[in-house]
């Protein structure tokens, strides 16, 4: 299973003072692209609140390495690169959907998280088969490295 | 019973490439001046969150007089235009903090709603004080004029 | 020239408390769909640039009809409802992309701005034939009315 | 000289449907400390402006403890945690500004970007005053600790 990297682009009201991308939008297209890697692994929001569990943030980072501007495209790739039964973190790449060039890479660590009961849960027991996909996801990542 | 303007702090994340507030943020001072009146009539969140009756957005209305900048303060004026025991219209007046310049005048229709019920209510009969006040407001504007 | 309706997907971060899209957000949208149209009829990002030639915003208005939630697409459609050599009205009408539902209209007023010269100039002298192509949507318009 | 805290007030349009603050509002606040800091340092918006020296946004981290809600206050401490004549990193700690309680930790990096020279500079030339008084800040931390 690979994730197909996310397209996001870039809206004027995304941009600031300085006539580029504001660094806050960054953490918001990484929650995007969360979202649609949970689409493309059959999780989309409807399913994800059936099931009552939920990828709750408990970090975020972001390096940011080049500009980014009103009007362009930048595609977002996320992979997994830790896992347990209750935590997950996942990593960022932001290029420029043209010229491939690097824009940011960053990381968001979550627990997984009840909604109906109320607390931390383990993602392994609740959907063991979600977890399998991101172990799946994790390993082939390291074979790559 | 008057309400004292809101002082609202222009930041840097509220710019856009044209070096000045991006018009969407407008909407939101609107909103805080909304939560800063209802707090200085005695009805913050808590209380609110309480009463269970909620003021839902039926509309918005800006029309932007001259720019506003990071730095700025400006001061957001909240009047009573229109009350009935189950909606509301509040006008809007932005102006600079320092200079009393006219950045921007809107309106917002609200229906109250109550979170528990899940149905719209009257406010005249929920919260019979809170009305009155409101009807208050109103009178004053309309003697003023 | 008929204008295509813009699509938006709902983000997580774009909703509130109650579970629903925060109002502010339509003004956004709004102007994703303004940017489509005008990348639609020729003029994107790049291309107004280099003409100088601004659009900005005098008013913004938004009737909320129904609620809005993450994961929904909703469908933006535009029309031009009033045209001078200087100013333009738009407006838009937002529906929900699976069942059509409405789920809000709205309108923004804009006079023609020049960003080099830093005036307010004529659409109609500036780039005429971009002043043509609205003028033909709002009279294919005002015949379907 | 020590930075007082900056406190913000949480807004409605801050939250989620989770019925906490959106964890990218956590970025703004930063953001909005970093301002206040530099007025209390005598480096308001507009001197920044006047020596063309500006803080490019090089990375961000942020650490979530505990879930902030619409109405509270958040005081946002800040601190030098490093410094070299072009680069600063910046340590921040968000506390309930009522109970005292850890809200979230985070970090900044920025270098020393040159708005009109269109380059990144030297704050120890630029303006020796002001990188006087981060070092101190940055000692005094060091003393603490």
């Amino acid at each position: 299973m690979t994730i197909r990297p996310y397209t996001h682009k870039v809206q004027y009201y995304e941009t600031d003072q300085m006539g580029i991308v504001h660094h806050s939008n960054y953490i918001r297209w990484f929650e995007e692209a969360r979202v649609d890697c949970m689409e493309q692994l059959g999780y989309g929001c409807k399913k994800a609140a059936d099931s009552g569990v939920d990828f709750a943030v408990l970090s975020v980072f972001c390096e940011y390495k080049s500009m980014t501007r009103f009007g362009d495209f930048v595609n977002v790739g996320l992979d997994v690169t830790s896992l347990t039964p209750t935590r997950i973190t996942l990593k960022y790449t932001i290029t420029d959907s043209e010229t491939g060039e690097l824009r940011a890479t960053g990381e968001t660590g979550h627990c997984c998280y009840h909604s109906i009961k109320k607390r931390p849960v383990s993602l392994k027991k609740e959907l063991p088969e979600l977890y399998r996909i991101f172990d799946g996801i994790k390993a082939k990542k390291e074979d790559v490295n």
